[in-house]
């Protein structure tokens, strides 16, 4: 049977929390809806727990459970380790696992900072050479209408880039009562609303436009500085918008279970809740960018808009399967911006799913990053976004927390990869 | 382990295209989201054509597929029918599935006529009696924000029910050269717009209002009488929304495969294209429903608003993650619709999702279906929309299609249910 | 000097409260911001009440106020008299004035009868043939982005309509204790929310079509029977969209003043709060209608929408600004409404008024009337909507009412004009 | 009678072009809506060209017109000084007018300089203590809806300030080909689109959190450094949002006229065309803001978020009678920004105008701005902005300038008014 000498793609995931539940729908969805030249296989699921990570393996559809990465590294019918745990384990897990011969997908931020990302990037580009491939998942970049929109700039279809303004707006910190958790602290977390979210339009950003950037002006900001430990927490007073899902558990087995704080306890947060942030591209085209997660009534509102010489197109996630377009070249009296329901065969990855207007979900971007993940790999191509693109995004978080410790001052950035 | 000792379902599809294939990845997603008292098992899909059974049985995660629906009806390991075929066809297996002992899932409209409608929901009584459960697949009632709006509405929220206005608007029949198909047959769909779209907007003003309908009087038109037949049909001209994924292929192995017309054949357009509504609710609020596929530049444009003594709740699927709601006892200085993302862990099914702002898609509903439909076999509770919803539904249509071949005179609604 | 040789018209108004003190703007502004061939006079204003009249003219720029309008009619410095009192005076008041050879601009609804419209329209006609001119106020037809959705559907950027869906939705009697007023008194109003509000999207299905309409099946209702006598009325509950100034004070002078009732005094509504169409245009092309004056949230939401063979235009009169416009014949890919900001110099009326993006407001459109009224005049042509084109939309609306009393038959509409 | 006896206040205005023709329908039209303590009278429009000011008298209805405006100020019978010229001329004019004892209205900007509008301060300080007031034209904070946002944030209802995002984006000079006009030219205008759009959001950040700036980083930037001389340009290309009014003829009588240029003459834009900052309240909050005449298919959208503690307001202009609120304190369940449609009796403004839904336009804000400029006089009360206002406004965007010309530098605002 055809279907049965397809090669085998052997997937170990590590972490079950957020990131590896929808990790796990992907890798169970993908071929369901796409023909992939490969076979992905969801061999092991690791978490520290054994208990946890088994229930983890049952519940996420992997056919075993494991709590040594190391070992799980070392299998033989493991072809791909699929990182999905808190930023700071990121590089030592790839780096084995590169080196192990093994294909890697890490969660973003690739890493906590610019050394472990450049030393992620030289093992995967010592890996390449021998046919392993490295990838990060800023999956929003598989977000079909965010896809199409780069397509229509790549064609031209707004002329040159001439600005990009983007923003990432969460609210689930707005309530000065909603706990501590491993998110808010900067030796597991790297940065706050910067890493967790900021990266996600620097990287689109980059996306989009096909370029770097060049310098950045930062502001970082703390709006609460001391919050109550995970057991103290009350329950939140205000009630909109305090998702109880991104808190203590979201370590996914990797986070260290601690003892159970007394009542009044409280911790210090180590890292911003907001940034803000001005830019110039490699072309010299100005960006600003903000992300915060204090924007009351904002859910998931990461929009971006690119101004062109000749058009526009504009985003909002909160409205994630539309996008809008400005053609500049069409006559002023039927101009404007064209909601484009980004649900059509034409459309990127549309093919395989509804027909129009039944509109995808946020477990989409993750199915796709899968699909086109395991075709680079057969195509023996890196997939992008590659461990350089990811090491971009790093020096770009680095610089704008350098900027905002010396007043703002522009900082440069310079890529000097190898290729 | 107590995951093993749940009962199983052994569940059969039958059909598996457009519809089979939301309804699978239902099957496959539930269990992996939600704790549910039995555990589906996906024994065996079932087609007419042998080769496309296999290869969807493969496809879509069913362990076997199988061309003679009767006998599978018959297996004992087989628990649960999923009738996704054509209209034409729901009765027949629907009762014989019923008077098998097996639970049945059937996708809307219920059927193609009252008469089967009638026969079916006898053999739902008759099956009730003996613990066996028949439920309609009238899905939009578990989009989360529908739900919701459900919930206010039942709560008090917007007093007491005024009016109902809905819409279900799409255009991928709105270039007159996209092909025939079996959705344009008589024989086959029942009727066009009307049972395939205006169906869902009766179903969900009844499930909003907690109500049905008194009496109607309705308009059908068609404004394309003839098309040319599949494999005649030119590439569309017009290319903005031909949804190329509803035509012919769409029976799912229950469609005559039909010799290969020569290039010109036309063939004859036997449903409405568009109907309009004005309705009464038992309690004498009016009601105002539109269906057309021909609605350029609509998707899939379910659109309802219900307006109360004391607020009003509106939503488009267009936007499926939105409930506005409009509470008339604040002061009007604040007052406004209020834009509810529904994706907090307060919303109903989204417990078991990602966090707020992101957003679910339209197969999610199909995957909340299957949670209600075994949550409901489990505690021998019959689910709702259940047969006798789909049986007052297809009166509602026959009485429009009634009224309207009348001068849309005003047709009263009788439902004689055994209660 | 060119300005001073401008032939004058003498103006008259009869009737100074809401309508009054809009149309006063318009004459105002008309001269400010347009070039027009006559330069408007604004002589007298008329009211029953001569201190109230005098404050009137004061107050909105009227030279002088009078008692009498039979007076003012014969006045040889009045050339054109504006009605802005309630429906039951409009036949009296109009066809004395085309009588004395003035011309005649009414306020919507021309009449509250088919009857009266027929004598205005034969008025009209007799005296057309003498160089006087009528014309009723229906002005939303001079909404910047309802006259572009008018021209782009004149030149066929839409093919063929297929389909209208109109609403007219307002919240402003959805608070039960709202007290009565003249628009709930059938003698003095004729309908309810189908007068009020239903003539003008009828009205406006005509200008955008270019079509009338063949007939009608329709139902009205009334949810609040009773209300308080207007003294007697408690400040509303329910504060979210009790608009205070439409209420007892609206006659504008022309309104009985009453003696005060007592506390518990409640009077008859005896007009419909909603009103529910099915109609075709001659062409067949299906229409359906909503006029609600209950629909909480809805402050003033006229919303129209027409379906052609080749595209789609869309409006929201809560965003007056702007047009949605669907080009069936782009490609798919980039195909979807298309937002255009009604405010360039290319639209309708805009050349006079602000740059890009800087909005017009409610009363523009009634100085957009003055400016085609006054060129119409001056042109020696009929301004439309003319006396004819109101007496079909009276047509439309007994027909609505004649359908509801008879189980919503189908009632064709029969126009006889002479021409 | 009571009308009659109410003091006069003697208006002049200087410049009659765009910013004239809206300020004259301002005048015109606030006594006929609003009560006014005092009269105001439109006493002469003073501009370069005698003709010119003549037509521009009769049509915008001011009962003279004047080429020298110093011989106006010191004219008995004027006692306030509207000023609508460009930047370079306000601050000699408006020195000269409180000098003689005349109110002054000053469009916005101030001034071209901070050392320009703290003259013009000094002067208004002396003035004030004798009973001469001065304003500054920031008008949008006489949006009904932006005047709303103000009030419920100085009432607690979004907590305390945490952030402020805005944006300030038009489109008009997207097209390369549009020409030069004097709102290029540094010398006229003293900056590009940060004074001309970006001052009104600095002064809408004041106006809305009650603060003032504690320090910027800014980013200019000028994407088309050389454009066509007025009248070599050709007809614009691409068509989409060339607003045509903006152009040459602007300066309204104060422009240098020009030789015409040869076929080919281009000239240098000396301004900026964006402008990108960072800032940061007196409370420490940060603020993130832009400011561009080069965003495709905006047409003025002026949009303003502000993030509390305890809620969030957002505001664009585009869809001007809209606040979007969100309160965080209520239940999660029903959380959501809320749609005001500040068209209400209840909100700031709309007692006068028309009932609920019934939108108003650009130039109301206009009109709103005289009725608090006269009964600030008449209250013997300094109406804001005040000079002040208007001077820290310019302070910031003369620290912004400094900050883009000094790698970003974080540039410290001191306000050191004599109070």
């Amino acid at each position: 049977m055809a279907e049965r000498e397809k090669p085998r793609l052997g997937v170990a995931m590590i972490g079950h929390s957020f990131m590896g539940r929808v990790h796990s729908q992907a890798w169970r969805s993908a071929t369901r809806f796409f023909d992939l030249p490969m076979e992905p296989r969801m061999r092991v699921v690791v978490g520290r727990d054994a208990q946890r990570s088994k229930i983890a393996a049952q519940r996420l559809g992997w056919v075993e459970s494991a709590t040594d990465w190391r070992r799980v590294i070392e299998r033989k019918d493991v072809d791909l380790i699929d990182i999905c745990t808190p930023g700071d384990t990121h590089a030592e897990i790839a780096e084995a696992a590169l080196q192990a011969g093994k294909h890697v997908l890490v969660e973003k931020p690739m890493a906590n900072s610019v050394a472990e990302a450049q030393r992620m990037n030289d093992a995967a580009h010592r890996a390449r050479a021998r046919g392993v491939h490295a990838m990060v998942g800023f999956t929003y970049r598989r977000v079909p209408a965010l896809k199409l929109a780069q397509e229509l700039i790549a064609e031209g279809r707004i002329g040159e880039v001439r600005q990009v303004r983007a923003q990432y707006l969460q609210d689930w910190l707005g309530d000065e009562s909603a706990p501590l958790s491993w998110r808010l602290d900067k030796t597991r977390a790297g940065s706050g609303a910067l890493g967790d979210i900021g990266a996600h339009i620097v990287d689109l950003t980059c996306f989009l436009t096909g370029q770097r950037f060049a310098g950045v002006s930062g502001m970082l900001e703390t709006f609460v500085a001391e919050r109550p430990l995970a057991a103290a927490a009350p329950v939140p007073v205000a009630g909109g918008g305090i998702g109880g899902s991104r808190g203590g558990g979201l370590g996914g087995g990797f986070e260290a279970s601690g003892e159970a704080p007394g009542p009044a306890a409280m911790g210090q947060v180590t890292v911003d809740d907001a940034a803000l942030v001005t830019a110039r591209l490699i072309s010299g085209a100005p960006v600003i960018l903000e992300a915060s997660r204090f924007a009351w009534g904002r859910k998931n509102a990461l929009r971006i808009e690119i101004s062109g010489s000749r058009g526009a197109v504009s985003f909002d996630f909160e409205d994630m399967n539309v996008l809008h377009y400005y053609d500049a070249t069409q006559p002023g009296r039927t101009a404007g911006f064209t909601r484009i329901l980004a649900t059509e065969p034409e459309h990127p990855y549309l093919e395989a799913w509804w027909p129009p207007g039944h509109g995808l979900g946020y477990e989409h971007g993750f199915t796709h990053q899968v699909v086109d993940l395991v075709r680079g790999i057969a195509a023996g191509e890196d997939p992008r976004p590659s461990f350089e693109d990811g090491l971009h995004v790093q020096r770009v978080l680095e610089a704008i927390e350098h900027s905002s410790g010396t007043a703002q001052q522009w900082t440069e950035i310079h890529d000097q990869e190898r290729r």
